[in-house]
């Protein structure tokens, strides 16, 4: 259809270029520059006029430059008339901050989405929301997909034997159910607890890992401490060896180290957010997700060409 | 009024400061940090419940930063039930994206004003708008205080003599006639045309300066080309000595240099915008607003508390 158009901005480009490959089409002509002084300039260089527009954007670092770049552009879309625009952030930012934890915290990822909708987005296409509970910050249409399907895809290629999939907290149980059922395997549970205040953490493992190959699944992995910890535990414990996999490889301040001076063979990741310097290390592996985004905006587009009543 | 509370950002924290001792009182205590991946926490560290909430913040560069400071600031104070939340707001970035120049152009000042408001904001107080239609942007009270007095204050003091007040162009004449009324003097203005496309152009001057003291006035001075070049044609056109001031002294780029090899004897701005690192140089006087904006706050204040019907 003619009136689909994808565009990029900065955060993403690798991966905007190969989702409109996939859908057969090309990349919308956009520059998103600085002005000398450092504010954004953004120039749309072709009508886009009564269009379904895309805008391919994960909101990861630099987070606060990625999500201005995304209402700008969002503003120029409105004024330049477009029919629907529609945000695709494989990575939503500040997801982590979804709740008062304390007294007087914000809570910055429904700010998030308050700003988007105010920019003037109609929908969002996300993958896997750090908290489900996010897609009811917003009033219009969420997609949320799933990553789960390509890291089990990846993992079942590769042969593994004997295999147990591990959470390494409470909060990830159910993605590794998820896993582990795509998998036909067992789970186990990293059940952190502090038997008093100021008194290191004791790692249980609930569950059966001896002489199993582990592979561990979280969401996001940031600074690494979380399951790097967690494979140190497995193998300390009799797992026989220990592979890790995330959606969304932030891999900020010493996570890159920790990886490398973890016990994890391999770290099996997707290009939700791009690995950029020295990020691309041996141990990991990066999966596209171009694929199940591609088809999700074919889908929601043809939906909204032919005008259903609902979503 | 022991309801009345001033937090800072990090763009200003000394003129927070200054404004703080003027009305009496302490900054408000809170944090403003930033994760491992770059994304903003902020703690407000005192309850602020029922307080009217004045957050001094200039959106100069790093201006995505900055602003994203501010919004997510006015969310944790919006729900630690603040009564009102003023910003404080000496430099309004994006103020020149304040229209559509060309066809798909965002129009990012106004995106601003919106994202203020969406995050909570109920009143603005910023100096020297860029455009005063940047003040019908918004849907709550926008107070516009002016830079003039304060540094036409500064030039009365230092008894220049036989002096023409300058715009470099023609934008900016009500604000040269507003300095050259207050220094009882006459204005004169740089004309910048261009004959034909593609030829360089042709600066005139309109007014009486030769053998007169010019002191030039505009309210930005972002990478000084205009105002470097209006001051060489001045002295080209047989000014005796060629001063400058501006209200916001934005700096960017090649400013620092334009200006140490111009024939400007002594710039003069404020501190809506801090001169940090080598921007501080012999050349350049600042004055402070603070007590200027203190003023405004403490009628803002006074009005709020008792409640009157309208502003
Ligand atoms: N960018 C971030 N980096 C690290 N921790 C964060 C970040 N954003 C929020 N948090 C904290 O992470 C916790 C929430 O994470 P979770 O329990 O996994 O949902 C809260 O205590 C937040 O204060
Ligand atoms: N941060 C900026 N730096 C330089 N030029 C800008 C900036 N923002 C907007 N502009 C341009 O400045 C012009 C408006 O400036 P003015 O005519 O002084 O109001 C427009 O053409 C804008 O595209």
């Amino acid at each position: 259809d003619s009136s689909l158009k994808v565009f990029t901005l900065n955060s993403n480009p690798h991966l905007a270029e190969e989702i409109a490959s996939h859908i057969g089409t090309e990349l919308g002509k956009s520059s998103v520059t600085a002005f000398s002084d450092g504010e954004i300039q953004i120039n749309i260089e072709e009508s886009i006029r009564g269009c379904d527009v895309y805008v391919v954007q994960s909101t990861c670092g630099p987070v606060n430059q990625h999500i201005m770049e995304l209402l700008i552009m969002i503003d120029a879309l409105k004024r330049a008339s477009a029919k629907s625009i529609n945000i695709v952030m494989p990575y939503y930012g500040y997801a982590r901050q979804d709740r008062k934890a304390r007294a007087r915290e914000p809570i910055t990822a429904k700010l998030v989405a308050d700003l988007l909708q105010t920019a003037g987005a109609t929908r969002v296409i996300s993958l896997d929301l750090h908290a489900p509970q996010i897609q009811g910050f917003f009033d219009i249409p969420v997609d949320q997909l799933v990553g789960v399907p390509i890291l089990s895809e990846y993992w079942r290629q590769k042969g593994l034997e004997d295999i147990v999939v591990v959470s390494p907290d409470h909060g990830g149980v159910t993605r590794a159910r998820q896993l582990a059922d795509r998998l036909k395997a067992p789970i186990a549970i990293i059940d952190k607890r502090r038997p008093r205040p100021n008194v290191a953490e004791v790692m249980n493992i609930v569950g059966k890992i001896e002489g199993k190959t582990a592979i561990l699944i979280d969401d996001i992995i940031d600074t690494a401490g979380t399951i790097t910890l967690g494979a140190s535990a497995l193998i300390e414990n009799g797992a026989k060896e220990v592979y890790a996999c995330c959606t969304h490889p932030v891999l900020s301040g010493p996570a890159i180290e920790r990886i490398n001076n973890s016990p994890i063979k391999e770290l099996v990741v997707t290009n939700s957010i791009p690995l950029v310097e020295d990020k691309q290390i041996d141990k990991i592996t990066q999966l596209s997700v171009a694929p199940l985004i591609s088809e999700a905006i074919i889908r929601v587009h043809e939906l909204q060409s032919v005008s259903i009543l609902f979503d």
